[in-house]
């Protein structure tokens, strides 16, 4: 079974169409963000799934009134992709303007430090909204097992988690996998690598066990 | 003085375009955000501001990570964007990461239902934080002058208040000036008007008392 997702965090079309095309084999997805849709228009997205035949995970960080939600996302669902990275904190309404239109993965807790001020004391809250949800999967900080731990416990077990922070930022995809993580993102230890390839199988590898 | 930003909530840049012009001297600024964007490209940031000589103010709701949000700001910026509106629930290297490139203005509260869930508990908290970062501005609801007054009196004079809600949404101008805010959004109440330019006449004179 393939966990691994690539984040694909690089802002020319060229580059992304050329890494993701070398690491198909290895990916279950592949997560692009605003720079890239920014760098290359939302055809991106289309281009991508033809040459990899992969899920695209938009990672919008959506974070506006539910009709504002309504309106990116629908742009975005219908350029192809497959699911939304949405935020909780904006509220039930704002996600479920999203989950009307296609398949949401909702934060729950992010990585950087910033994320202790206000988020963080409140993941408890935001994985009880998941559970009323129900969302394809939520967010949780690879760099933290003992967090993804924590929050599988009070998770309902059909919504998958998914993490970042594997690889550059030190989290390691064994443990977050041990500690309850459904799929594990790594970005710039297989985008910078001299070979991707490689750098994804062995990913993969680990994953496997 | 001009008080009055248009929202040009549309997605097509010959409509932005259109109704931004025939409305440009009762402005202070245009806002604009990703469905406009994602329809037309960045490009629509300096078409405007050459059509009308008028800041822009991209309501991009940035939420995250401080690298993140510095690569989409970088990008925005550089497009010609005078402000992007920020999330403060992302913590203050979030925040920082924008105000490092340019202006911002940090949302402190939002409109919608949902955002008395998370976000409103918290405001008092986001207040501090931006008496704390001293952006250009902060966003508060022009539906709810008695929480304009609130923030107003525990905001760094020094800091702007902008309101969106007015018109379409119930919120009045007078009132919520009268309440402390420094500038007036209003969208459709202009946008889809049969004559756009009396109705930002009207919304500016009624702005000047």
């Amino acid at each position: 079974m393939k966990r691994l997702i690539l984040a694909l965090d690089v802002y020319e079309k060229e580059t992304a169409l050329k890494v993701a095309g070398k690491t198909a084999e290895y990916l279950w997805a592949l997560k692009i963000n605003w720079p890239l849709i920014l760098g290359s228009g939302l055809g991106i997205i289309g281009e991508l799934k033809k040459e990899t035949g992969l899920p695209v995970i938009a990672d919008l960080k959506l974070a506006d009134i539910p009709n504002t939600n309504r309106l990116i996302a629908g742009k975005v669902f219908n350029a192809g992709a497959d699911y939304i990275i949405t935020h909780g904190f904006t509220g039930r309404d704002s996600v479920k303007a999203v989950m009307e239109l296609g398949d949401v993965i909702m934060v729950t807790e992010m990585s950087h430090p910033g994320a202790r001020e206000f988020i963080q004391p409140i993941t408890d809250r935001l994985v009880e909204l998941a559970n009323e949800l129900e969302p394809f999967g939520i967010i949780a900080p690879a760099t933290r097992p003992e967090r993804v731990a924590y929050i599988r416990r009070r998770l309902n077990g059909d919504i998958k988690i998914l993490t970042p922070g594997v690889g550059a930022q030190g989290g390691s995809a064994r443990r977050v996998l041990e500690a309850g993580a459904d799929y594990i993102i790594v970005g710039r230890s297989i985008y910078t690598s001299e070979n991707p390839t490689e750098s994804a199988k062995r990913f993969h590898e680990e994953i496997k066990g």
